[in-house]
């Protein structure tokens, strides 16, 4: 082919992992996958630039330089993204107490917009129109990567192979992907993928499809990797104090180890390390999909469950109560759900977010903690903010207040419920006598 | 005195417990609180009905009819309402998730409703126009009886002596009250009370008050009655299965056990017994009382938490996300506030609740699990709801949808973050380079 | 063709309408387009039967009918749908107060469901495994008739020809679209198509694209065809009683023409009538359509508007606050994007729907209202349900609960305020000066 | 009395006006109200100073400041709040489209806060330690001053006469008042008090109590003051154009006038004139006060009512559908309630508000309208922002995605609805047959 059809910048996989986004995820490696795109890629007539972002995730990420490079990509760049990680995704979300459907910490999703960014940034500096990813075409990341893209770069265009009829019909089946490899010389690992996908950060590891179809399916035991086994775990509780600033940890200390931790992304990894031994972190769900579609996922988010048990905890003690009532209603569930959805580069983004700081102004002070064998135990907290008064509150003394004040209060309060119950009892509807809790709905 | 002031029906308490609504709970337990109003009434000119409610509390029951008859009350009624305590409120907040401010599941908000109704039959059928309690000024049962009686006899007239300035300032000590029940020959218990108040009833017990109001300081591991710690449970996880029908639990099994449960009741003794084992169920929380003020307490919920766990759990499966969200935001969120400030009999709650039946109707299903010193872990689940299909969410195969639907998809899900990337473009506020994630606000 | 390919039930339209939802609007009417549809399908392989739905729309059904047989239909239904549209979709919008973006009454979206089972329910009849229609490919109208397809009949297979490349291609321009009709000896109007598209039913007309494209253009007056212009609407009002039952109008009174309707379909032509005497009913609006274009549509909605005035005016009397407020926050706002979303046969709409009967068992009683130039002025309204009580808001009698009360609703609202302002005072951030409002943020 | 119990600032009426918060509306005016609590306040043994805020009500503030100190207060206050009523209140509350129950646009609630922080001000300066007002103990003007209060100087002791039973069983009637007025010199005015009380600032007027609190009693002709009957409105509409920026307006334009405003406070006030002179801004509605008790009000908020019109047209123009949805849900109907509820001094209105500035980065532009006789009527609109696209939207072109896109998005969008479809058909409970709409509710 004499002439480019263009530059392709394509969201390269290392050498060993599997990814969750892989079609095919039994059959191909994340390596052979997006390997195997970079050969089509250069085969259809486009000249290709390697992209990788270093998000914590464990990786050789100079085997996978080499590969990329063997396999005819021009030039390979590899991003350490892992503050920006830290800093501008995992921690609003903490702030925010985000998750998703009660349980999942949304540890993929965080990570999808700085890499989307990291690549964006690439592909103007190296003058590439186009970007391609491994990913399935059934799966969040797709659309996580892709709404990301265009919201940074809406004029980038997007070679999706997985989602292509040419593609996914030429590499149905694992012999076609391997034959590939082979005519293309490109380097296979040698063991057996696992049976399962996996995306892993430094915020957490997920494990999906292959034997996790099945929801009934209970994970083996060696399929987990950043936590031990609760019943593995040390028979000693773990002591830590965390630190709180406007919602976020400022200080870790572990006082059996003698260390404190300041540094944000240091205390991430410090919480990480201390949640693995003692088992904490570990999630297995069904859960829905952006496209509609329900999917078994098993999780392991560490140092965030530690992180985010200690923030609302904290909260208890220094957020007003209508503010974090309306917090959690609002800005922890909408954003929860825009993560998720993939939507961090759009308004509603900007406009959630930007409520964050006057609901963490007065998070500030220090929770106590323990761990042990998978459970985060808090054992007390404390903060100057004033917003709890022992005298107040105490059922053992006045103070703040007066009794006659809460009578006022009461009859106040039932003006419009004794309104409610004198039409009741005209219609006959008294409710006195026990009924079905549904019934006395029409 | 001559002639009757009326007829008052007094919530009695029995010989054993101290109430975490005492007020002077460390000076008089809750037999001497409510015995010392029965006398005081009496004193006041009134003729005294006392009434007991059954809710599950470990209580000598026989011991507190003696006592209060001994006292002066004219009758003793003992109302045993558990299965309306299981049935018409627990069900219904399981259904719905109910959890207050994150971590609070809400026993003795949910207990409420049914005493206060009890409460209210005997009221009406005795010829009571009065009510009385012996709940502190200070705290959110007050409201929530008070509320609750007004909502079903709104002319019953509440004599709440804690928040009569007459009474609280003859008893602002101990001294006073136990001058006063040697007076009026009200046995006292011998033993020293616990420095706390506690409130307990067959979905958890509460811990408040006293020593807990400083709230850094660790709750002394002999507080805590109705589980293990965590670290003396058995070695070995206990395996078990929730089937659910409609939302609500209709079979648990315990398979090294050889048991099956299949009444509501007895489903719910039955976990608890099993959480209490294995040591789950304990929170510690700062929360914010519907006064407004903040408030440290203790709670054990154990066969509650479980049933929490395996309830969500089996709504990823079988629940709409559509559904799920929005019951997720409104019915949870909302019917949580109604409990918690004891708004049970009024018409929002008429309201919230009528939404749950269409929220549940695809709730069918089998949850596995294991307790294991602390944990409950989520080992699979089963339906044949059919909202779950291995093959559509399979990352291996093709299935339910083409690919290429999920280009079409993102290109229309793009469409309006493209116009406002476009916009921020041409205004220079491109977000492609990292910055403070909240500095886009403006 | 020897072979048919399968049946087709084809959404025919009239004579003389122009619609919406056809994609070049001004090049061909509805009638030239599904006419050229139905021909095209034949042309293809097809059986066609053609489908019309009468909802209240001014058209020329016979005509339609013999148009379509000789185009080569092998069937024509007609279905007059006029009362399912009321009551099943209009009347629940209606006590929802169901409104999109603040302004508009949803008046198409509303039909859409009745009309789509009405073809789900030939489409079994006459067992056709194929529906097809002549909506464009960037409306909402295509959505919400797809999509409620699926949700009776997950598995008709949907022919959508303006979104078929070959179609659409092949029909670019308005002399294709004529030259085929011809070919087909398809009659086409004469007259000139009006610069705009339509939809209407017996809740309103819409009028969008063509030179209402420009957001800024005024609609002709001659344009509007529901309602006379306010400036030509009499000058005396007309005085008007509605009464409601549990949500729903039951009486129409019109003094001054001694009428009185009781019949819900009725009742809705006899409020069209004169609010189209009077002007009422107008919008003008740019709406978000599900697909996330923005749009401009303008709007005659007459009856509607004076209901949704009536019926929210009676809940200021009949409705409990606290219902009211949640149910405009969830049902009415989520209905309402139900509804324009085309997500009417949805997990969704079934839960959200079936809070509304709770929230309106208590809205009966009767309103007055005068219409006038456009204006629907409420006069008046009663009620027997008494959640109103004169004696209790009185200012000029006690009544209900003492003055004092308050004081004590007052302090105890207070507390966490004064704990709030305390902090502020400490930190040196009261705010007793003035400031940008905005600048007490972080 | 020889020493003062202390210094209270009173918030006096001036000579003319009747209070909607005076206890004892027809028989005393606001005038004789607060000149009796003046006397009555000194005679219980304060020092006092008056205060009067100008918010645009129209009052004779030289006649307020010679009774007051005729009647013995030490000193006298003017403040004119006019500009940071605007500025501070209106403004954001117009940014948000702020509106109680879908119809009060809250102009008595808006004024509150500056009149409490004006108060608070002084009250520092002067050394007072008391507050006091004289609203009745029913309404919500009470609770919306004291909050306020108490969210700036929480220890602040209020003095509400219409509360203290001495005060309020003394002044129980007309005659008592006045017998009072007189004996302590206190001018009264000789005109009969209008059967209704009223609050009036240059944003609204109220009309509340007295003959209206019959809500079937139409109010009479001559009760509405700032605007004329739309029947005696002129025949010719009156063109004019408001300009916004981020949300506010910056420009209006009266083209047949020749005039335009760009000051803040001198838009809003021409936009006053011009509603009032066509009849624009009458409500009449039953209402929830705080308290939770009903109410009847009928207010006048013309140059608001324009505003709010235009700003939400142009909100359809320039912001995101998804920011107007998460904006409609949250900040509407939180910020509405924050106000009307007396909630502005508190963490959760900060926390709110500070969500505004991102929703209206982008409400830049244009909108024309008209006024004729009660109407306003949207005339056209525009803006350089560039999210509405002619060509994107246009059903006569193809623009900016593929139609085979739609296909995709409504293929994916109806995966989850297909799946609950197929269970309702295996359950035997498809929707193809139409039915009760609240029949699938169990």
């Amino acid at each position: 082919m004499s002439e480019s059809k263009g530059r392709v910048l394509l969201a390269y996989s290392g050498g060993l992992g599997t990814s969750r986004d892989a079609h095919l995820c039994m059959i191909a490696d994340r390596a052979e996958n997006t390997s195997c795109i970079l050969a089509w890629l250069i085969e259809q007539g486009y000249e290709v630039v390697a992209f990788m972002a270093d998000v914590g995730q464990e990786e050789d990420f100079e085997a996978a330089r080499k590969k990329a490079l063997a396999v005819g990509a021009k030039k390979f760049f590899l991003e350490d993204l892992k503050r920006e990680f830290v800093t501008e995704l995992i921690y609003p979300a903490l702030q925010a107490n985000c998750i998703y459907e009660n349980v999942y910490l949304l540890g993929t999703s965080l990570a999808r917009p700085v890499i989307a960014r990291g690549m964006m940034a690439i592909a103007d500096r190296e003058g590439c129109d186009f970007v391609s990813h491994g990913c399935t075409g059934k799966g969040n990341d797709q659309v996580r990567f892709e709404l990301a893209f265009y919201g940074l770069k809406p004029d980038i265009k997007v070679i999706a192979p997985w989602r292509i009829p040419e593609f996914y019909h030429r590499f149905a089946g694992r012999q076609a992907l391997l034959a590939y490899a082979a005519e293309k010389q490109i380097p296979v690992q040698q063991t057996a993928a696992k049976p399962w996908s996996t995306d892993e950060n430094l915020f957490h590891i997920s494990y999906e499809a292959g034997i996790l179809e099945d929801p009934d399916t209970t994970p083996p035991a060696d399929m987990w990797k950043l936590t031990v086994d609760p019943r593995q775990a040390p028979e000693t509780p773990q002591a830590l104090t965390i630190e709180f600033a406007k919602g976020l940890p400022v200080k870790v200390t572990v006082p059996d180890e003698n260390k404190v931790y300041t540094d944000g992304v240091e205390i991430f990894l410090a919480l990480n390390a201390l949640a693995r031994k003692h088992g904490v972190g570990r999630i297995d769900i069904v859960e829905n999909r952006f496209i509609g579609v329900k999917s078994r996922g098993c999780y392991e988010s560490p140092g965030a469950t530690i992180l985010r048990a200690a923030h609302v905890d904290l909260e208890g003690l220094t957020l007003d109560r209508n503010v974090r009532a309306l917090r959690d209603q609002f800005v922890t569930i909408e954003l929860s759900k825009i993560l998720y959805n993939g939507h961090w580069f759009t308004p509603e983004r900007e406009f959630i977010v930007s409520a964050i700081p006057a609901s963490q102004r007065t998070v500030n002070g220090l929770v106590r903690l323990e761990l042990y064998k998978g459970n985060v135990i808090i054992k007390g907290r404390s903060s100057s903010e004033g917003l709890y008064d022992e005298k107040e509150s105490s059922m053992d003394e006045l103070g703040g207040f007066e009794p006659t004040d809460t009578t006022g209060f009461i009859q106040i309060e039932s003006i419009r419920i004794k309104k409610w119950a004198q039409a009741n009892i005209r219609k006959g509807q008294a409710g006195i006598e026990p009924k079905d809790v549904y019934g006395s709905r029409v």
